[in-house]
């Protein structure tokens, strides 16, 4: 019976992998190399590279678990929770793997219907984040909180994205300090 | 001596099959079985699938060309040619080409070279646009001309790459009149 730690160490090694070279770029060869694990242990655990791929989704996507919660439930304002949440993501040169698998798999069924969901999810996290903001009277209240959830993630995916090329993160500073203004009740 | 045609044919057909299938997943086979062309006709045009690729990403932005030239010189107010400009890229569930390849190929040094130049250029066009709408008091002026373009631009690569995982554009709709909303002056 294969050990348990092999699954959670090719999960590991398969985000690591996909994430840094893309999904595509990447064959399973890589990603048990890099996990140090036998290539017969990989289909012990895994039907193929795509049932691989939903897992690194489904692992990366927990990791930002406390983050989004700290959206909807904290003692900051909301604008202070959006802009940490924000920041959040400047420090990852590698891009965000959510744009990076949308950008890549975006057709293909199973991973179109994971990224479905987990877009949905996180804009419903910052909807309940603005909805108290514009209860508060500190976010805009011209356009619904739903809108202005989902112009925040999808703008955020795009200053990632643009942040592959960048050698700092100039990008995103400016980017999050534009988003704030945007939102702010005037 | 190869008929020029093949070339452009080529070009344009890798554009096509990059563009639908992403980068790292479409070989040099697909280009030249789209395009009709003999394998060994590739070979007297591009030194390697490289060197096609950013020759697609120079013909990509090419399209572009008026679409741009419109944001700086126009009879219309700055604010409705930002509109039609976002507009542009609201029918495309392909994603933008430019997006895509930032996703798979901005740690590529030629790659990351042109797609930095594509988008200083993007950037620059909405810029005059933004300065022009500061001047006749349409756009706010709480923020400089240039990071509010590089916030538009960015933000629009992030709506058209989730634009890939819907089956409308109103994802795009609702981003385009946002980012309206949030740029005019108030």
């Amino acid at each position: 019976m294969p050990r348990p730690s092999n699954k959670a160490q090719i999960v590991e090694s398969g985000l690591a992998v996909f994430h840094e070279f893309g999904y595509h770029a990447s064959g399973v060869q890589a990603v048990v190399d890099h996990a140090g694990v036998p290539k017969g242990s990989f289909y012990n655990h895994f039907k193929s590279k795509e049932d691989l791929g939903l897992e690194v989704l489904k692992a990366y996507w927990m990791r930002f678990e406390d983050l989004r919660a700290a959206l909807r439930i904290s003692d900051q304002p909301p604008l202070d929770r959006i802009d940490a949440h924000l920041a959040a993501f400047s420090v990852d040169e590698t891009g965000c793997l959510i744009g990076n698998l949308t950008s890549e798999m975006a057709n293909e069924p199973q991973f179109r219907d994971a990224l479905q969901g987990v877009y949905a999810s996180w804009i419903a996290d910052f909807e309940a984040c603005i909805l108290e903001g514009q209860k508060d009277g500190s976010i805009r209240d011209d356009e619904t909180a739903k809108t202005m959830a989902e112009f925040i993630v999808t703008a955020l995916e795009g200053a990632v994205l643009k942040r592959k090329l960048e050698d700092d993160e100039q990008t995103l500073i400016n980017f999050r300090k534009t988003m704030l203004r945007f939102l702010r009740a005037s």
